[in-house]
């Protein structure tokens, strides 16, 4: 790993990170962080990289989320985050559209400057408990009773990991309100083209000189690497053996955690 | 329409009858009958003609499921139904699969000579209330776990109407499923050729002398026709206009409701 990671991680200026499955692995409890990743953040921000966490989370507003991370020990802020949410009210603003949420409870406050009267799309997230029989059909009936339906979906994962086992993800029920409605939905956030930009346009970093280090094959390393960065697939959080057979996603290189990927990185520079 | 008709439907010797939506209109409170469809079964029993319901009722055993159509009014029993439970558990036997059940409570019992320890394969019915954030992450888990993940599906319907509005039917959960594991799941049900076929075979009539009666132009006019039959679509139940664009199916003829599909074959006869 080190010898063939060599010869391109000494241009780097930005790390961008995942954060669910790498800095810490999420769970009911809140969730616990990985060992040696609050350390791994500290020698990222003494060494001069720029930093941004890019994460798919829409299970908190920016604010809950940081403070939580905090609360592991980790030293972010809000302004270092990119999230799907703020992205889809950029959206939403831009386009005129009056979103019915099918969000977590926690994420709503995230949507509270637009209008939601008489609703022309769906917004879909992790609404996790809020996945319930009943908000799924009315998230349906909202949808298939538009002339030309429109559903954005923040994010498109599979399942993702929690303490307590393997969680359907919102991609899961993106593709149960597609099928049902006969709609694409349009993805904010990981691996959206438009949501790495976004993230390495806020870093001030270029593709070529920004590395993602993520848990997920397609979301994270696929999408960051065709925006033209590297990328990093940590064996922690939902990784998977198998993943190392993936028919069309190669990372740039595997690392064991996010400390040794820290690690690797600072000794080319 | 009876013109165009007059020239097959004389060759016609039995008759298959989608249920939900063309006998009746389902809902929380069992349902109500379509006007006309009781005294149009009668006719079509009196006429001489076979008649099969093919349904992809799920949420009932036949038992259950001809109870409650009895107590509509409709001369149906339980010999004169082909549906998805006993055809799962056909195959299940047939190749040593145990499942686990994400069905409606009302549908276990058919199951019940099934062994369900251990689970090798899921089986996925319209589980309707069943359908809970828990349920679906537990279904998912036994998927993810296994080495070559095994997903029957009773049925890959899109959604359906009850009489309080549109609900989401088992294919779309079946689409979250599929994804979330990257399998391809088999359905036991319309559209499947098999599940026709079984109930052609059960009449003992061929292909090219049966209709099939149906409110869903994919899975009722476009399976049936896909083996032969001719398949004439009802303008009740999920019936949609936009149905009658559809970029690949086209019913052999439109009927306002069964008891006007009826009327013009036993006409021709």
């Amino acid at each position: 790993v080190r010898a063939a990671m060599a010869s391109w991680a000494r241009a780097v200026r930005g790390l961008l990170l995942d954060v669910s499955g790498v800095l810490y692995d999420s769970g009911a409890d809140g969730g616990v962080p990985i060992a040696g990743s609050a350390e791994a953040v500290r020698r990222i921000k003494a060494s001069g990289l720029k930093l941004r966490l890019c994460t798919n989370e829409t299970q908190a507003t920016r604010e809950n989320f940081v403070r939580k991370l905090q609360g592991m020990g980790f030293e972010v802020s809000v302004a270092e985050v990119t999230a799907p949410a703020p992205a889809a009210c950029h959206i939403l603003r831009e386009r005129g559209l009056r979103p019915h949420l099918l969000v977590h409870h926690d994420l709503v406050p995230e949507f509270a400057g637009i209008d939601q009267t008489n609703p022309n799309c769906v917004v879909l997230g992790d609404a996790a408990e809020n996945f319930t029989y009943a908000n799924l059909n009315e998230a349906f009936r909202v949808l298939i009773g538009m002339e030309k339906p429109v559903l954005l979906s923040l994010g498109r994962g599979r399942y993702y990991k929690e303490t307590d086992g393997l969680k359907l993800d919102v991609g899961a029920y993106m593709k149960a309100l597609e099928y049902a409605c006969d709609v694409e939905a349009e993805v904010v956030g990981k691996p959206s083209k438009r949501f790495f930009e976004s993230a390495l346009a806020e870093m001030g970093v270029p593709p070529e000189q920004a590395i993602m280090i993520g848990d997920d094959i397609v979301n994270d390393v696929g999408g960051a690497q065709k925006c033209g960065m590297r990328a990093l697939q940590v064996r922690t959080g939902k990784y998977r053996p198998s993943d190392e057979n993936h028919p069309d996603v190669k990372p740039d290189a595997y690392v064991n955690n996010l400390a040794e990927a820290v690690d690797i990185i600072l000794k080319q520079l």
